[in-house]
Parts: C-alpha cells; sequence; structure tokens
C-alpha cells in the first residue's frame, strides 16, 4: 500500500475529476460506503480464491483474544451496492443509477501495478433489463476514455449465455465450461496450440476443439457469422438478438465506433449473467476495466430479484498508462502556489500576513514563508516549488507604500502600488514565463 | 458505519469542497496515505485508551489461524504525517505543508454525532518553529469556517508550556498534572464546586485550588492577567510570549476577530508541545475541531526532530451542525440531471439515445429513461427525482425534426427545432421555477 505525495494527488484527482464529471452527465448519482463490512456480507461473494485475499478485522475488546474476525475490509463495489439496494431499498428510486469511486482492499502479492490498496471506478445501473442500459454504459465509458485523452481504445463486448452456447453446441459438459473459458481466455497469449494442449489435459474431444476452432478462428468474427453457426445447428440463442440490439443502440452513442464484438470474452467473476465487457488500449496487456450484467446478485442480499449492470474502471491501471505515455495536461501536478510572500525582518512578519490575506482576498494561492530567514534563501525555496512569483516589502517598499513583485522565471522585477498588487500578480501569472 | 446515498455524498463533497479550496489558497499540498498501516506504528501513539480502540487486522493464509495482527487501520492524519516525513524525506521540502482529507477509524462505541468511521480534514504545517505557522493555520480554519457559512465562531488558544507553569506556580506536583486538566477541561461543564470536589479525590490541596481559582476564575481572563499573575511569582514563561505573537500576528489575518486566550483549554492528546487551539460554535457542546503544536512527533519516527503544528476539523460533526442550523445552500443535493429523454416505443430506443447523446455535448446532464414505458409514468420517474424537464420524440415530433420539451414544474411544453433543443434547455433551467 502506497502514500501519495501531493504530485500524486493531484494526478489522481485529475483522473476521478473527469470520470465523475462524465459519470454526472449521464444521470450517476454519488454513492459511497464505509470501507469495512461485515465479514458474513463479503464471504462467499468473490470464489474461493477471493475468500483468501478478504482482509479480515479481528474483534474488539475482550473477545480480541479469541483471535477471530468478525468485520473485514472492501473487497469490490459491487458486493456493497447490492447488500446498499436490501438494505435501504425504500429510500432509492426503483430505477437507480449510481457511481461510486472508492478503494478496496485485496491480500494480493504486489506487483507492478497491482497493489493491495487500490481505487475502483464504479458505475451501475439498477432496476431495468433494457438494453438501453448497457449501451449508455458503454456510451459513458467511451466518453470517460475520450476526455482521459485516449484516442484509440475498444469496448470488447460479449455474453455469459452465448458463451454458454457456445460450448454446449461443441459438445462440452456443462461441468467443464469454467475450465474451458479459462483456457480461451488466454488464447490471445498462447494460440490455438496451447490451447489445443490445455484443453487435452481437461479430456476435451478433438471433435469439441474443432468446434471451437470453427466458431472463433479468427479474432474478428462477427456475430452475424456465430449466428450463422447456430442457425445451422438448429437456434440461435436470445443472447445473439441482445448483443445485437445493444450494439444497434450503441451506435448512436460515443461508444459506436468503440464496440467490438469478441467471441471469447469470458471475464472473471462469476456473478455475471448477461453481456459482458471489457476496455482495452492499444500494446497493453490486459484491460483498463470491464464490466457487465448481473441479474441475480443483489436478489441473494434482499431476496427479490433487481436485474443490474455495470462498469468498472481502475484507476490504477489507467494511472501507469497515462504516466508512460505523458498523458496529464501540464496544468496538472503545477505550482501549489501562484505566489510566495517573503518576509523582509523580525518587524514586518505582521505586514507579510497583511498582504497574504490581502492577496488571498484576491483570489490568489499564497503560501508566506514563515521565517525572517535570508532572502535568497526564501527565493530559492519558492524556485525549488515551481512558485513563479514571490512579494519582498523591504523598508523602501514600506515607506512608499509598494510591493516588489519578482518573476522567479525571468528575474523580472517590479514594484508596484500596492493596491494594485493582487492585478499585477494575475497578469503576472498570464504572462508566458 | 454509514452508507452515504446521494444526498449525503454532495453535502459531503460540498464542505470537502469548500475546506480544500481554502486550504490551498494557503498553499497547503494534498497528501493521501493508506487506510491501513503497520500495527507497530499505531501502538503507543494514542494512550492506553487509544490502544484499545484501534481496528487491528488478522494475518493472511497460513498465518490467519495464529489469531494475530500485523496490520491496522489508520486512527487519525498525524501519525501517518509522522511516518510519511520520515519514510519520504528526501523528497519533501524542508518547509512542507500539507492537507489531507481521509476517514479515521476507532472502535469507540456509536453514539449520535460519533461513528467508527469519521473523516478529519486536517492542515499541517511541518519544518518551522515560527509563530507565523500557528497564525496561518487559524487564519485558514477561520476562513474556511466562514465560507461554509459559519458567521459566530470563536478559535481558543492557549499553549501546553503556559498550562504546566501554571500547575507549577500553584504547587501541584508534575505526577498530578494530567488529572488536574483533564479536571480543568470539565469547568463549563462542572464548575467550580465540581472542580474542587474532584481535586479533593486527587490529593490537590486547598492552597493549590485557591491558586487555580486566582488563575482563571474568570473565563474571560487575558493573557495580561496571567503575565502579571506570574511576574508576581517570579518570572514570566515564554509561552506567554510565543501567545502574545501568535494573537499579534493573527490579529492581521481572517482569524483577528476570532481568537481567544483560554486559560484551561487543555486538548486529550500527550504528543502537543506548544500552541493548542479549538474551534467552537455557540450553543454546541464539544469542539468543531483542534490542534496545536507537536515539536517532537515526528522524531519518533525519523529520529531527527522536525517542528510542526496543525489543525484537524472533524468533517462529520460540521455535518451535522450544518444540517440542524439549515445551512446548505438549495444547490446542494438538488437534481441529479438537468433532463431526462423519455423513451416513446421500442422503435425509438436508438433515436432516443442519439438525442440523449447530442444534449450532452451540448454540456447537459441528460438521463435518458431505459425502457418505453407508458409516458406517464416516465414523466412521474423524472418529477419524482427532482428532474425539472422532460423531452419527448413521438411520430409527430420525428416527421417534422422537433422535440417536444416539457417542464414538470409548470406543466409547460414547446415543440422545439431539434437543433435548438440544447439551447432551449438552457433557458428553461434558468428560468424560475
Amino acid at each position: 500500500m502506497r502514500d501519495f505525495l501531493p504530485d500524486d494527488v493531484r494526478r489522481r484527482e485529475h483522473v476521478i475529476g473527469i470520470i465523475t464529471r462524465v459519470y454526472e452527465r449521464y444521470g450517476f448519482e454519488p454513492l459511497e460506503t464505509p470501507a469495512v463490512e461485515n465479514l458474513e456480507t463479503l464471504t462467499g461473494k468473490y470464489g474461493d480464491e477471493g475468500n483468501k485475499l478478504i482482509f479480515k478485522i479481528l474483534k474488539r475488546g475482550e473477545h480480541e483474544k479469541s483471535g477471530e474476525a468478525d468485520l473485514a475490509l472492501r473487497y469490490d463495489l459491487t458486493v456493497p451496492l447490492a447488500r446498499v439496494m436490501a438494505q435501504h431499498h425504500a429510500k432509492l428510486p426503483r430505477l437507480f443509477k449510481r457511481y461510486q469511486i472508492q478503494p478496496v482492499w485485496r491480500a494480493d502479492r504486489p506487483a507492478r501495478g497491482r497493489f493491495r490498496e487500490f481505487y475502483q471506478c464504479d458505475v451501475d445501473s439498477l432496476g431495468s433489463t433494457s438494453p438501453v442500459v448497457e449501451a449508455e454504459l458503454c456510451a459513458a465509458v467511451a466518453d470517460a476514455m475520450t476526455e482521459l485523452g485516449f484516442s484509440q481504445f475498444l469496448i470488447r463486448l460479449n455474453h455469459r449465455q452465448l458463451l454458454t452456447a457456445v460450448l454446449d453446441v461443441c459438445g462440452i459438459p456443462a461441468g467443464k465450461h469454467a475450465g474451458v473459458l479459462v483456457t480461451l481466455d488466454k488464447l490471445d497469449k498462447i494460440g490455438w496450440e496451447g490451447v489445443s494442449d490445455d484443453l487435452a489435459k481437461q479430456d476435451i474431444t478433438a471433435a469439441a476443439l474443432a468446434g471451437l476452432k470453427s466458431v472463433g478462428d479468427r479474432p474478428t468474427v462477427t456475430l452475424d457469422e456465430i449466428a450463422a453457426l447456430f442457425a445451422k445447428a438448429g437456434s440461435i440463442p436470445p443472447a445473439v438478438d441482445n448483443l445485437r440490439e445493444i450494439v444497434g443502440l450503441a451506435g448512436h452513442t460515443s461508444a459506436g465506433t468503440r464496440i467490438v464484438f469478441d467471441r471469447f470474452l469470458a471475464r472473471g467473476l462469476s456473478y455475471y449473467t448477461g453481456a459482458i465487457m471489457e476496455v482495452n488500449v492499444p500494446d497493453l496487456a490486459g484491460s483498463l476495466g470491464g464490466g457487465g450484467r448481473y441479474d441475480n446478485l443483489i436478489g441473494m442480499f434482499s431476496g427479490q430479484d433487481i436485474p443490474a449492470c455495470g462498469f468498472s474502471l481502475g484507476l490504477e491501471r489507467i494511472l501507469v498508462v497515462m504516466d508512460e505515455r505523458q498523458m496529464f495536461p501540464p496544468s496538472v501536478g503545477g505550482r501549489y502556489a501562484d505566489v510566495m510572500v517573503t518576509i523582509w525582518n523580525e518587524a514586518s512578519k505582521t505586514d507579510a500576513l497583511a498582504l497574504a490575506s490581502e492577496l488571498r482576498k484576491a483570489g490568489l494561492r499564497v503560501d508566506v514563508y514563515p521565517e525572517a530567514d535570508k532572502l535568497g534563501k526564501q527565493f530559492k525555496h519558492a524556485a525549488s516549488r515551481h512558485v513563479p512569483l514571490v512579494t519582498v516589502v523591504g523598508d523602501d517598499e514600506r515607506a512608499a507604500a509598494t510591493v516588489t513583485i519578482k518573476d522567479l522565471r525571468s528575474g523580472r522585477q517590479d514594484a508596484i502600488p500596492r493596491t494594485e498588487a493582487g492585478t499585477h500578480i494575475r497578469q503576472a501569472l498570464e504572462r508566458a514565463p
């Protein structure tokens, strides 16, 4: 887990700010949940592997000695959302669209770009099974990616029930689906040869492998081609129509040129029931985010099924890519103050604070050097922190009711009537350095 | 611990936004630390009571069975800051001013306005012992309070070493100072009679009690009066001059009319070494925040003492008071979208998404009803969520390339050329409802 020093925080806030504005433009509302959930809320929702990665909190007080845990750190933002929908049902609308940008914790072995505390940027639409929901989610994600500065990205789309139908039609028994999907998910990395070896170990027949190849030999196989294959085999699964509708609807949004059907996209989480999505950028293994429809999860908490679909962007991965590709505008992580007020001598401390107060009232961000140090040392501190301007009020300036404003970028100095200092500083800031 | 539904989040963001803007105007920089710290970083820093309130995290994997904890949830923002200063020393300037607004966790029994997860808004200035630091902190807090809408508040000021000197001069042995300060802190609630009873139980002599009374009989006793008392007893402690200088400097800032000397203000935390402050509003027991100088804490981590002074505002208490006193502007927690696009029938879903996309490009916050429901039901959903306007594109509008825009506040309907819809909606939003 990491500390975020000022420039790190500014980069994070830049990304979070853009994502927030886009999601609000789509009518999503903010939700926040506590970092700590009851342990029983989380167990059993993330599979065996997930269970092991949950940070568990020891009971307090006299129960501490038992060594037992009753609470746990939030593992994702979807299960807490499901709990909220059950718990606050009466206060929430039937159609509820929420975004949530908060940290989650997983006791994973840390690796490059993988941390034990990381932020998810989730956006979910609850209460409707309409494909308008999927189309709007893809459009919102496309807008967010574009406004972050990604010019090339794709939103890959598939459907859990189509995957099941594909495996069925290839004659793969339901009990072996999970393992086969894990293998197919690696196709890009290991090729058909690797897939073939892997499937042989899982006792998948050569006929089934041939069937899979006929479905997905080319990465660009289209929905129409898949539909044709199914038509030959008997009937087209409803998932094909659902995907067609999503693609058709999204075609009239900002996601239009971004959506591509990917016949073997699987997504790890077990709770998905319908369309699944993933967003990718060129030259990056893995995704920047993903999501899908999960119509049964909320029912696990409320007893009443509420259809739902969501998308989660990974803040840390986005930051790593934006950093490597120098996608941050220069204004992010720039100076922390517009001007620094220096202190001439012990007797002028009070006047320095009064000047700072005047400049702040003029809307400027003002730092005050706290001590009556050598002026050169004060200038050096400001310059090292990229503060472009400093003020000096010595005995002469004091007598003449002026302020000397020094531009540390150019060395230029101007003595300005004190009442005009704010305006002068604003102009100096607008000047090219 | 609580969930924050959309209106809660908006109120919180309103307060956090104001505090952030003010702190940045004073040249403070953002810092964030992980929710989880090593347990040993936290133990021993908050006293025996504090130790018991730390949430401890169970070891993972094979060590889980041991029932032992190695990590813990952040208990405040000051100890993590001290750790950061030691750990990232080379990357940080000698004079470092940071703000940090993050949750902390304490296993306290929950009560009204007291939660086990709560946010602190901390602002700290590191690297200087100058009283300019205290004056700037008080000014920043005063500006934050004013911009939040508090018109009446006071910043109470005292000094740890002055308290010590007062107890010394009254003949109270050092070993009994802590207990006596706890009692004096309750003076407002229990009066001198209660204090007298309490001190008798601590074996404090009648002479000592009389001494305390002579120092602090009136709540408005001034620094000059305290100084005079000490002058009589021999020498004036340096803390008096330090407080005089802080008051003098702050007098030329926005904290000028807010600062009052309070002879028995003690503040709980043991790490304070100099000036201590607390901010209070009328008719509220307890404070909205407090702070002080702690010149030795960072040395516990870095081995090298770095002077420091900080102030912490409690977000939850501020929110409770602002809520009770109706201090939120109407714009906070208003509508989540400017306009909702309705869906006329199944065939017009695509066009609805296209219209939403056009309106979003015009900078509007746009929700789309996801289904081709009865129009009345769609209107009702928008109205119940305070969305003021809805669009309708039926067959007539489609043929004429218009959009009907209905103002749900007044019932007014206008058929507008589709290309002008964005402009019309902007104007309608500006109209008084």
